[in-house]
């Protein structure tokens, strides 16, 4: 049996501040237009594709940081992203900064399919950084400050436009939790995709990583909880600079034994494509990773009883 | 600061059915004597390291099962390796294949303190393979057929004679299950110690996987998961070929960034040796993986309260 589904990744290039929105949505439809043409039924964005990485900065205002917020989606700033999708027959993944009519603000994901109509939307739970900037920090990382907790859990949406598979979201960071993924493939996910925004100077790491150590961390969290969760993943980011503030890359598509099939060689605007069949998942789920067989939840209490670390005295 | 511990990890050659266990418990004294030559505080062992890997056949008698099994540990066979530990003044990690004065078989790790005492114990949880033979396959796993689940938790041990650092023991299998992981860490490991017998062929992974496969998904699991819970990781193989059937090798010392600082070249009886400062795990606990700051448990539900997976309609 195979369940084959061409996907392809898009990975951007940084948008700078001084960027205008239609400009970017114009490098965005061209991505679209490339892995349309190259026969792809979905395609992978990165988090927060239509503007810059904003949480780097401690906004002045809230009217400054209302410009990156999206009050609907799509909205007129991104409809034809969508209008051309649709036209298009393919399926997109995106990332956007949500600012809901209750005036709560989410990093937020969602899949739309490729008649145009919505699959599901996701909202970023493992947020990092902090609320307040970190004194004598050359960078910060203030998602905390400009975000609240994904309120929607670790949904999987079936997805019978997409070869019947089960899809689940990740944002960036979640992908460092093996919480996370587990609980997407307790909820049956074959493909798990992931945008990213990930610092290549300090934020969250420490001056010991290089931009090459993080771009390696990035690919093998991917690769080890895809292989631990059998599912295929892909990791989109938007990459290189952003106004002196560097990105990693490494966007790849990696398969449920843990192999990246495609990835990108630049830090620029570039389309990574595979043909993955969704039934390359039974081996490891019939077998190595049989949940039902081998795990054994009685003894995992302290993943769900407890929030930080205690040691022994 | 830095809390330094020298360590080992003694991969071993097969052990043969036909081996003698005075045999065995020469070449265990011989690599444990070259680990303290090399100024290690502790060396670990592989699973089930005084034996062959017997649960790949299915054995006619009790009896023939029973010369597996040690009764209690130390015990005749086994006291000399124990009692040169102590005249070394070296720790040990070693597996064995326990039965209980109550007739329970457990598939088990120790760890001892330089001077001889018993720093902790632990029984594998995640007991791969099943209990009738499969029908037709070439190699068989029947670890569920001869062991019980572990029935000790993942506990983790505060040692004062390692660098007051915080211990736990995975034991094979585990090590591919994230959540072991995650338990260990959020009880403070600083170290896992894992020994490991894994099938070159065949078993629980599929015909698609080679040798070269297995071993890197061996290193892919200990990476990650040493990077996503910020410790240190010695995983240890009994490697090589046992009357026919192949394991694979790959030992390796693992630094909390995920980096292999030490690792076996060959199948045989090979002994590698690392300085590890177990303050190395500070950066990760206190930036990226600070679990009391990031962690999201209310959404890790499924983790607990389910075993196998519900994929939606």
């Amino acid at each position: 049996m195979s369940r084959i589904l061409r996907v392809a990744g898009a990975q951007m290039a940084g948008i700078q501040k001084s960027d205008t929105r239609p400009h970017t949505l114009a490098r965005l439809i061209a991505l679209l237009e490339a892995a349309a043409a190259d026969r792809a039924s979905l395609v992978v964005f990165p988090e927060l594709a239509f503007t810059t990485f904003f949480p780097r900065w401690l906004l002045p205002t809230t009217q400054e940081l209302d410009t990156y917020f999206e009050r609907e989606m799509p909205n007129p700033n991104t409809q034809p992203l969508f209008t051309r999708a649709r036209e298009l027959k393919i399926g997109l993944n995106i990332g956007y900064a949500e600012l809901t009519p209750e005036g709560k603000r989410f990093n937020t994901s969602i899949i739309t399919n490729p008649d145009g109509s919505l699959l599901g939307k996701y909202r970023k739970i493992h947020l990092p950084g902090s609320v307040e900037p970190r004194p004598g920090a050359r960078f910060q990382q203030l998602e905390k400050r400009y975000f609240e907790y994904g309120d929607l859990g670790f949904p999987t949406f079936r997805a019978p436009h997409f070869a019947n598979g089960v899809l689940g979201m990740l944002i960036c960071n979640d992908r460092r939790w093996p919480e996370a993924w587990r609980v997407l493939a307790l909820r049956g996910a074959e493909l798990v995709v992931i945008g990213y925004n990930s610092a290549a100077y300090d934020p969250n790491g420490g001056d010991s990583e290089t931009p090459a150590s993080r771009t390696e961390h990035s690919q093998l969290a991917a690769r080890a909880n895809a292989y631990m969760n059998a599912t295929w993943a892909i990791t989109v980011a938007k990459a290189g600079d952003e106004d002196g503030s560097g990105l990693i890359g490494g966007s790849c598509i990696v398969d449920p034994n843990g192999h990246i099939v495609a990835v990108a060689k630049t830090l620029g605007d570039e389309l990574i494509t595979a043909d993955i069949d969704l039934d390359a998942c039974r081996q490891g789920r019939e077998k190595m990773f049989n949940f039902a067989q081998h795990r054994r939840p009685q003894w995992y209490g302290p993943i769900t009883s407890q929030i930080g670390a205690e040691p022994p005295k």
